[in-house]
């Protein structure tokens, strides 16, 4: 029984990821045609057409609905912490759950501005939380171990945790549709567990892509940076295995955003990468299967040092820079009313022709 | 009765200028202190907790309201077009006013995806436009004269049009209040009135700040930086007074613009600031009184060469930066939701005390 859920499960991940296609060209021609009739100066409004061509080409609509909007915070513990790498304590992230179901976070504020929905899930807290109607519970385990005496989980335990991800995604898109998806994270420890990441699948070194997280001072962040190379030379993860990678040095809360990312794609959803740790799970959805870029849109460009690498990995450019470094999805709400404000300039703007509006002359 | 006009009108201006106040540090301070109460690491959230500050700063509330937003679309056309400096035709500045009207433009989009009004005034269009409710008629000319080969407008039209701007903000402001003010344009012609007041306001070089507007190609734009070089050598304005700058090498609509930023600063209402154009405006207004700046906020960054100048020299960081180069005010529209968002989190998170959460031990 075991050993077919084991089979059924790798299956799951296996057909997320053959079920992700490239972007047909001709319905971004058609936005383009339709952008370029429209009273304004051809390409005038900058990233906001590059988005919208994106979108139709995404949703295989020229007036995609951006309706449905959700936001999923995941929550991990890390093992890492252990090691003093945060300048807030462990149980932090279980606290900031129960905030986050009461309505009173970052990410709820911003969410209710733009109409969205916020679904937190545990995909590992190192404690059991209290039953909520709004918490999806996908443990898969109680905390990682701790990555700078070995891996931070097993093998399984990371195509769980993405696996997870896809099931978080598919049960609400099947239950209430979802036509734009964030991805935030909550978790002490895990931009830890990101720097370590970003730093083998892009080949930087822990300086180059470790920053201060939460707010650690630079004796702190020396530290954090000798704690990340030390797990990196333990553990020796192959760059060429994403899955690998995710169990060595990884979260449970950072598979299941590569796992949401992978399943969006593959329903042809966009999906809102958030801040440094959401673009840790989206580079190893990447990883797994590079075609899923083609549905992602970077928020905005976080303070963490490492985020502009990962971003540059994937080969997306942020939509925002406010100098942010909350996570939660907080730079994904953000960047969501520019995406839907793209697609109403496509949908609801005069033509040259029905204005009257003479076009280019010189 | 002419003497006194003019004699009063001067009088509108300097009030004005002298009812520009610093902002209250005291207010910013209890905007810091409520911030740093809430459930996230201090200054986590970057430029979002700057703009609350200032809001609060700007509005003296620690719930400054965001209901009432309008922008402020100023027309006017320039006699430079005659000189072949844009893509398209003079007659596209009254057209395009007119498709404001129909609610069929970029502004009038955005405008309606964050419930903003958009107020269409006609500053100096070219030609007598048809009455519509919506359309405020502040005309001081039917264009300016032709800059390249002498004044733009007299000085007394320069003052005119700066207090038409007072008095469209101020109108609206007693009506209907006013929470929130953007400032955009139209005008065939305005980016070389804009590149000409900011060389002239910054010191650099018309190279230095001239762009390709709607779109023209190496040619024009060669051609667009030897008018505005003809057109600064003729008219020697004095860079000390900036309506003389106005008068020499400005529009209507700009002259507007600064007297909207003014009156707004005056009466404590936050100022976005669209593109290039709204901020050559909003650089005349700064330097006739430098404490204006205090109550902007500078929208986005323009693809226009000279933007970056003119935000410089006014101490303005664009919130945005989308590689657009429309105006209208477009830029303001999508900046705005930033700004709300930033007082929902100061008003609607919940502090550490409250949610129970754990504060920074490191």
């Amino acid at each position: 029984m075991r050993a077919y859920q084991k089979g059924n499960q790798v299956e799951k991940l296996k057909r997320t990821i053959s079920a992700i296609l490239p972007l047909q060209q001709d319905w971004q021609q058609k936005a383009q045609k339709r952008l370029d009739s429209l009273t304004k100066p051809p390409g005038s409004l900058g990233r906001l057409e590059e988005i919208a061509r994106r979108m139709v080409g995404i949703r295989q609509s020229i007036h995609p609905s951006t309706t449905n909007k959700v936001i999923f915070t995941l929550a991990g513990d890390h093992g890492v912490a252990k090691e003093g790498v945060s300048a807030y304590p462990q149980e932090v992230t279980a606290q900031m759950v129960y905030n986050f179901l009461s309505g009173g976070a970052a990410i709820n504020v911003l969410a209710r501005c733009i109409g969205a929905k916020v679904i937190v899930a545990d995909l590992g807290v190192a404690e059991d939380l209290k039953p909520h109607p709004l918490l999806r519970v996908k443990k898969v385990g109680y905390g990682t171990k701790n990555m700078a005496k070995g891996p931070a989980m097993s093998r399984q335990q990371a195509i769980q945790a993405v696996e997870a991800g896809i099931e978080l995604f598919e049960q609400e898109y099947q239950s209430n549709g979802i036509d734009m998806v964030g991805i935030g994270d909550m978790g002490i420890g895990n931009t830890t567990a990101s720097s370590a990441i970003v730093a083998v699948l892009t080949g930087q070194s822990p300086e180059q892509v470790t920053g201060r997280g939460t707010g650690i001072g630079d004796k702190l962040l020396h530290h954090k940076i000798e704690v990340i190379r030390q797990a990196i030379a333990l553990n020796r993860s192959d760059p060429d295995d994403p899955i690998d990678v995710l169990s060595k040095v990884g979260g449970f809360e950072i598979g299941g955003i590569a796992g949401i990312a992978l399943a969006a794609a593959a329903h042809r959803v966009p999906v809102i990468v958030d801040g440094f740790i959401s673009t840790a799970g989206a580079l190893i959805a990447h990883q797994l299967q590079p075609v899923s870029k083609e549905y992602m849109f970077a928020a905005h460009r976080s303070v963490e040092t490492g985020h502009k690498a990962a971003l540059e990995k994937i080969g997306l450019s942020p939509i925002l820079n406010l100098n942010m470094r909350l996570g939660e999805g907080t730079g994904a709400a953000l960047a969501m009313p520019i995406i839907e404000a793209s697609i109403k300039i496509l949908t609801e703007m005069a033509t040259f022709q029905n204005a009257g509006v003479s076009e280019q002359i010189n």
